[in-house]
């Protein structure tokens, strides 16, 4: 089956339908004395995202032969601490976004307080779900090895924590309204966004049972996606649409932010997205049709239009 | 032998620099990319703090028969989730501490923006921690079955999440400045300080190889001595010294906090201190000699003087 018959939109649907439901049901509404901060933990997590870190581990399982379901508590925790991340860097201390997908954010709801808090939980909900033991409990039939469990639990640790997002918004913090090179951004972005994502892919395949071969694997195919994105991200602040993209283009260069069109050239950077994406299919070469979803992700990165 | 013979003070010192010297090894400085929220973090995590949740911790592991290193890098952790909630704690938009410990508060040195940062950093650490498999590299020898890991992983995050600390934060900010019943007081002082303590002595005794009744009990004494603890902070607040405290007492007056001697009158509450200490020592009768630190710290909440 050639990557062309793959109804990405269709399958992204689907997945994100399955990933909101199980969202559902590991942090549900409440009344209690939990009632403020759940609402403020719901409020940001079900605010519309794309999903793609879940979507990324559960395709990640079943690359390498596992069953996604084995993966799915791991891929809602992974949600939380994108959500938690999201939350904390709008604060007026850090970016003072007001907005974030079209709504509110957080801390313009809820007040500062609460939306530090409601970030400090989603993050401390992530690991609580990630080391939960009850499967039956958490609507998955299928029992993974706790050595297991626990080298994924470490892994994602290490890509949320100083070493990893904290440590790349730090890096942003100390790299805003200055001009830095190329390998500094590539840092920050490694780093901020890249940590997550790769951890996203690699936690899949490590639960879907994938051999150190498959996780390496899996584990550069990140590498490269995760870098794509970026440039992407940074062509389309000079080629988009306001229709398109819901917001001005243009922004990065109002802010003289430092990005990849900018070090390198617009053509250049379009260069380097392809090679990225090339280099992220050749990686999958070996898991056949079972890495179709992972591949025309890839696609999707390289030829987005928002 | 009584626990009169038994020497805290100089348990309480060797056991303290034995949790500043693992904290060392699992935090070390660094002059590489991430030395700012490094630093941020240790000052923190090394400014002087009772280290009360790791030598809970260790003493628990020990009370049931088992060796204190099993317990080591799960103690610390501790540690820095308690540090990333004093920092978080004391941020302008929540108390608003100018000082902690006689020190200037985490934010009033880096800014609330590495602040959030380092708070986030260390919760994180922690759970990296928990679940780092290198034994040697934690320079503890002992292994510990990865599903008891799994256990005090989950049993860690429930009470650092929203339904431990995160959501006593939440009701402390929700009750401030408003008169609350007894029960109200209670449940707050249970999230925001038991939950933790009842955390490091549960997951003590679950990694020293307690009995499910062990467990139990040593639940049950930590219950207890929080409980204790609080009021004992409350009393000290109308009866102890400048000089002694190192703080003006009184604040809890001037700011119309609720308190246990509020809201029982101060006879009572030290009546109540009484019982959870005893109640608390009764938990530990089967335990014979190997609970006299934990005998020794109950009879200490009681009878401190700052």
């Amino acid at each position: 089956m050639p990557c062309e018959t793959f109804n990405l939109k269709e399958y992204l649907k689907k997945r994100r339908a399955l990933i909101e439901r199980a969202l559902e049901t590991y942090l549900p509404a409440s009344n209690g004395i939990y009632a403020t901060i759940l609402k403020a933990m719901r409020y940001s997590l079900f605010a519309g995202g794309k999903r793609l870190r879940p979507i990324l581990c559960l395709a990640a399982a079943e690359a390498v032969g596992g069953q996604k379901e084995t993966a799915l508590p791991v891929a809602c925790a992974l949600e939380m601490i994108h959500t938690y991340s999201l939350i904390h860097d709008d604060l007026p201390a850090m970016d003072d976004d007001d907005l974030r997908r079209g709504k509110p954010t957080n801390h313009k709801v809820f007040g500062e307080a609460i939306a530090i808090l409601a970030g400090d939980g989603l993050l401390t909900e992530a690991f609580s779900l990630l080391s939960h033991s009850d499967s039956e409990q958490l609507g998955v039939n299928i029992k993974v090895p706790a050595e297991r469990r626990l080298r994924v639990i470490h892994l994602i640790a290490q890509a949320a924590g100083y070493q990893g997002m904290v440590g790349g918004q730090v890096l942003d913090l100390e790299c805003t309204g200055r001009d830095v090179d190329l390998e500094t951004l590539s840092t920050l972005h490694q780093h901020k966004t890249g940590a997550l994502i790769r951890a996203a892919v690699k936690s899949g395949a490590i639960l879907g049972g994938g051999t150190e071969e498959q996780i390496e694997a899996l584990d550069q195919y990140a590498l490269q996606i995760g870098l794509a994105f970026q440039i992407k991200d940074d062509i389309l602040d000079i080629e988009g649409s306001v229709e398109e993209m819901g917001k001005a283009p243009g922004g990065d260069i109002a802010q003289r932010k430092s990005t990849y069109p900018r070090l390198l050239g617009l053509e250049k950077a379009k260069e380097k997205l392809r090679e990225c994406i090339k280099k992220a299919k050749e990686k999958l070469a070996p898991f056949g049709d079972k890495a179709l979803p992972l591949k025309a992700i890839a696609e999707y990165i390289e030829k987005r239009r928002k």
